[in-house]
C-alpha cells in the first residue's frame, strides 16, 4: 500500500476537485492509500456523492484553511490546524506516509516543507522543479523555480542531478537534455555562478547539451533547464503569464461580434487543441526535489483531472524509488569526492 | 540640425530597411541629418532608389559587418573597419553628433558602447532598456535586460531614476508606474538585493508602485520594471519568445485544412490586430540609458517602419533632452548626499 496525503483545501476549487481528483486516483490504483487533511464534515459531505473503497481513505481533521493571500512564513507559523499544516506535520511524523500533494498556497508549502520535512542526506537545498507544456508536445521541467533565491555551483549541480532523475523516473525520458539558463547560448556568457556552473555540469555524468536563452523555453529542443531559484521564477511565470495574455486577447478577439463568433466557430477544435496543450490540468504539478517525501504542488486554480495527475505522479514517484535514486547518486559522488 | 549615426548594416533585412527608414525619417524631419556607416557603393545603389535632399544624408564607407554569430567582445575588437565600429568611433569623436541606431548585433553594441562611448556623469552602469506592448496598449519598459549580469542596490537605483525620465520624455507619461522584477508583490520577498532595493525605490522622488511578478509584465499596470540584467534578460527574452511560440502555434492551427483556412478568413481582421499588438516594428527600439551619446538598437528582424521608428525614437530623445535631465537628477542626488 502506498499512502498519500492530499491536502484537501486551499485551491479555488477545493474540496470538490480535491476528493473528485482522489476517488478517480483510488478507483485506478488499489494499492494506493489517501490521506484527506482538511474539516471532517464538508469532507464526509463531499465523499458521500462518491462510490469507492472506504478502505482506500482516511480523513485527517483540519478544520483550517491557509489561503494564498496569507504570508507563508507566518501563516505555516501561527496556523496549526490548517489542511497544510496538519498535512505537513503528517508527512514529518509517520515513516508509512510517502508523499503529499496540495493545490494550496506554494509560499507556505515552501516555507513548511524544508523545515518539517528535511531534505534526503547530502542534498544541500531541496529545489522547486515545475513542468510545462513544449511546442513538440513533450514537457520541459525548470530547477530550481524559486525555493532558493540564492544559489552556489553546488546548489545548481544538485538541481541537475535531481532533475535529470526525476525527467527519466517521472517521464520515462531515457537521456534527459540538461540546460542552464543564461543570457546567451556561448559558454562565456553570464555571472560568475553561470560560467563556473556551465563548467561543473560538463563534468557530470549527464547530457548537457549548454546555455539555453529564455526565449526557447517551449522549443522542446530541452527537457531540464537547471536555474537559481530566482531567475528561473522569473521564467516560469513569465512564460506561463504571456500565455495566458496571448489566449485571453485571441478569446477576446474570437468574441468581438457576429462574423468572428462564426469564425471562431469554424476553427473551435483546432484552437481548443492549443487550450489544451497550453493547459496544466493536462500535465501533473511541480515537485519539491530533495525532500525527504515526494512532495507534488498543483496550481491553485485545478480542475479535478489536475489533482488526479498530481496525485498519480506522486504514486508513480514513489513506485519507481526516485528518492533512492537521489539519495545514491549523491553518495556515489560523494565518495568520489572522498 | 540633429546628428544621428544609422548603422546600416547588421540586420536580417540590412542595408534595404536601414535606407527605407533613414529616408522616411529625413524626409519627415528637416533638422534631421543621417550617417550611415557600411559599404559606400552598396549604400550609394540603395540610396538612388529614392528621393531625398541630399544635404541630410552623409555616407560613412565600412566595408565590413559584424553578424550575430559572432562572439561581441572579439567582433569589436577585430572588425574596426565595420559598420558599427565605425559608427561607435564616429559617436565617440564627433561631439556634432548625438546618437546612434543600430539593428545589428546586441552584444557587439553592449561591449562596445560603454567602453567606446562613456557614461554621462554621475552613471555607474548604463541600463539596456528594451520595451514591450501592453495588453492595455501602451508600453512597457525593463531596464536593465541585458547589459549588466552583477548588480548592486545603487545600480537598480540608477535604472529606476534613469528609465523613469525615459519613460517621460519619449513617451509622454507624466507619472510613470515603476515597478521592481520580483518573485512575489510583498516588500520582503526575494534575495538581498531585492529587499535592499526595495527600501532604496521607496525613498526615491518615484511613484514607486512595488513589487511585480513576472506574469503581470504585459498586464498594462506598469510603465518601467527595474532588474538586474540577468533576471531582466530572463524576463525579456521568455516574454516575447512564447508569444512568438504561441502565434506561431496559432497560425499552424488556422492553416490546418481547408476548413481551418476558411475560419481564418474570417477571422483575419482580429488575428492581425493581435499580431500588430505584439510586431515590434510598431514600436521604438531599446535604448542604452547612461551612455554619454543616445544609443537605439532596434531588433536584428526590423523591417523599415521599426527603423523609422527607431530613428525617430533618437531624435525625439535628443529634442526632449534626456541626457541632460539624467546628469541634472543624478548631480541632485550628489549634492544632497554631501
Amino acid at each position: 500500500m502506498i499512502k498519500i496525503i492530499v491536502d484537501a483545501f486551499g485551491g479555488d476549487r477545493s474540496p470538490v476537485v480535491n476528493v473528485e481528483g482522489t476517488i478517480r486516483a483510488i478507483n485506478e490504483n488499489k494499492d494506493l492509500h489517501v490521506i484527506l487533511t482538511g474539516d471532517e464534515e464538508v469532507l464526509r459531505k463531499e465523499l458521500s456523492k462518491h462510490q469507492y473503497n472506504i478502505e482506500q481513505i482516511t480523513i485527517l481533521h483540519a478544520p483550517d484553511v491557509i489561503s494564498c493571500d496569507e504570508v507563508p512564513t507566518e501563516a505555516i507559523r501561527k496556523k496549526k490546524e490548517s489542511s497544510m499544516v496538519v498535512a505537513l506535520n503528517l508527512l514529518r511524523t509517520d515513516n508509512e506516509v510517502k508523499g503529499l500533494v496540495t493545490i494550496g498556497s506554494t509560499g507556505a508549502l515552501l516555507a513548511g516543507a524544508v523545515l518539517r520535512v528535511g531534505r534526503i542526506r547530502g542534498v544541500k537545498r531541496p529545489g522547486f522543479c515545475p513542468i510545462l507544456p513544449t511546442m513538440t508536445g513533450g514537457v520541459v521541467a525548470v530547477c530550481d523555480s524559486g525555493a532558493n533565491v540564492d544559489c552556489d555551483v553546488l546548489h545548481l549541480q544538485q538541481f541537475a542531478l535531481m532533475g535529470n532523475l526525476y525527467m527519466k523516473k517521472a517521464f520515462g525520458i531515457e537521456n534527459p537534455r540538461v540546460a542552464l539558463l543564461n543570457i546567451g547560448t556561448e559558454s562565456e556568457k553570464g555571472d560568475a555562478l553561470r560560467k563556473e556552473t556551465y563548467k561543473a555540469l560538463q563534468q557530470m555524468d549527464l547530457n548537457f547539451v549548454g546555455n539555453m536563452e529564455s526565449r526557447d523555453l517551449l522549443s522542446g529542443d530541452y527537457d531540464l533547464v537547471v536555474s537559481d531559484g530566482f531567475s528561473g521564477n522569473v521564467l516560469i511565470k513569465s512564460t506561463e503569464g504571456t500565455a495566458l495574455e496571448l489566449l485571453k486577447l485571441l478569446k477576446k478577439a474570437m468574441t468581438k461580434n457576429l462574423k468572428s463568433k462564426i469564425g471562431a466557430l469554424i476553427l473551435k477544435k483546432e484552437v481548443m487543441a492549443i487550450k489544451d496543450m497550453m493547459d496544466y490540468n493536462n500535465y501533473g504539478g511541480a515537485v519539491l526535489l530533495g525532500a525527504n517525501k515526494t512532495i507534488v504542488k498543483g496550481h491553485g486554480s485545478s480542475k479535478s483531472t489536475a489533482v488526479y495527475h498530481c496525485i498519480k505522479q506522486a504514486y508513480r514517484l514513489e513506485k519507481e524509488g526516485l528518492r533512492d535514486a537521489i539519495a545514491a547518486e549523491l553518495e556515489k559522488i560523494e565518495d568520489n569526492n572522498q
